[in-house]
């Protein structure tokens, strides 16, 4: 007879799993549109989101959960633009799971939103192995952090639907080759559509816009 | 009569204190002083290693841990100086651990080196809760990160002994405030070093390799 062999890691991931089909299923049922966005501390989130706000708010109705392990500094930042926001404060945790985006999405209340922006915590690893019942997994990687990242931190790649290059006004100061990047991100990940913008700037940030109202079309 | 009650995070984590005191200890006995050096991906920790191996390996003998999830880019490039190096691949772990340094601490061999530089996987928040059997734990905070980030992420903060302010260079093309940051990190941490640098021009990296140099001589 064969031994019975436990296999913890697996069932406290497929617990989330759990939690996660069930919130998947909420949204969809809502018809909201859900963006989990992932990415290093200080890369630009909650900039990418306030120009994503400014770009779709006239034409979508949006919500924002913004996922921190303390402070609420970000949640002000989105609470002056006229959509709604909830803050979570991870107490330590070092990334969002399926029943704080459970408590959270009730708190906000899906009724009318077409999208769902979820601002992860800032951290390139643990947050891609939890799915939180989102649509796509979007992540930035900024320019100043180097073209080399994809090798060392492959999950976040290979997760994501979407890879924002963000601070592209830096690249005359730095020697990130946007080239090499596109090559080793495509090699792991070829359905990846890579968005280069600036959320100082505004530069590119139209493209980026266009691609996410598209993608809110999809779910009506 | 008391419930009796396992507190299995707190446990873990002593685990990884046993075994960090223990490498503590036969750190101490080679008269190795053993820097950990943390920060988010792309802040330049390997950059930074790679400017004081120059400034420091005529006067020491050094030796490197490369910790990655993935690659060996990092150890590649430590490798072309004349100091020894090791790569840690953790396999998907977002940090270092006690057990890890160990074995790397023995493929390394201690005997007549006088620092021992290990660098931490690229992440702001999980590797602050491990002890390696560190001396002292360094972080790097790179400028186009942000100054709002000790708020975010207060535990690296409060464990650092000294932070790099790393990408000097780039702070004339970012609303960065160097002043205020000092303000929140020192209200945190008042004991703290802040060592403003560029890896990339080579400002302010001999302060910075004068005062490691100085730490080593107190192992001595």
């Amino acid at each position: 007879m064969a031994v019975k062999t436990l296999q913890v890691n697996k069932d406290i991931l497929s617990a989330n799993d759990l939690l996660a089909d069930n919130l998947r299923a909420r949204f969809d049922q809502s018809k909201v549109f859900v963006m989990n966005i992932m990415s290093s501390p200080g890369a630009g989130k909650t900039s990418i989101i306030l120009r994503l706000i400014e770009s779709l708010s006239d034409k979508f109705k949006i919500g924002v959960i913004e996922g921190d392990i303390a402070s609420d500094v970000d949640a002000q930042k989105v609470q002056k633009t006229k959509v709604e926001v909830v803050q979570i404060n991870t107490d330590g945790a070092c990334h969002l799971d399926a029943n704080m985006i459970s408590s959270a999405a009730e708190s906000l209340g899906l009724k009318g939103k077409d999208l769902l922006i979820i601002e992860n915590v800032g951290n390139l690893v643990c947050p891609a192995e939890f799915r939180l019942g989102e649509n796509v997994k979007v992540m930035i990687l900024s320019i100043p952090e180097g073209h080399d990242k994809p090798l060392k931190y492959p999950l976040m790649f290979t997760e994501s639907k979407a890879l924002i290059l963000n601070k592209m006004d830096l690249l005359p100061f730095t020697d990130f080759n946007v080239e090499e990047l596109r090559k080793t991100v495509t090699a792991m990940n070829p359905s990846i559509r890579i968005f280069p913008v600036s959320a100082k700037t505004g530069e590119g940030i139209d493209n980026l816009a266009g691609w996410l109202a598209d993608q809110i079309q999809t779910t009506k």
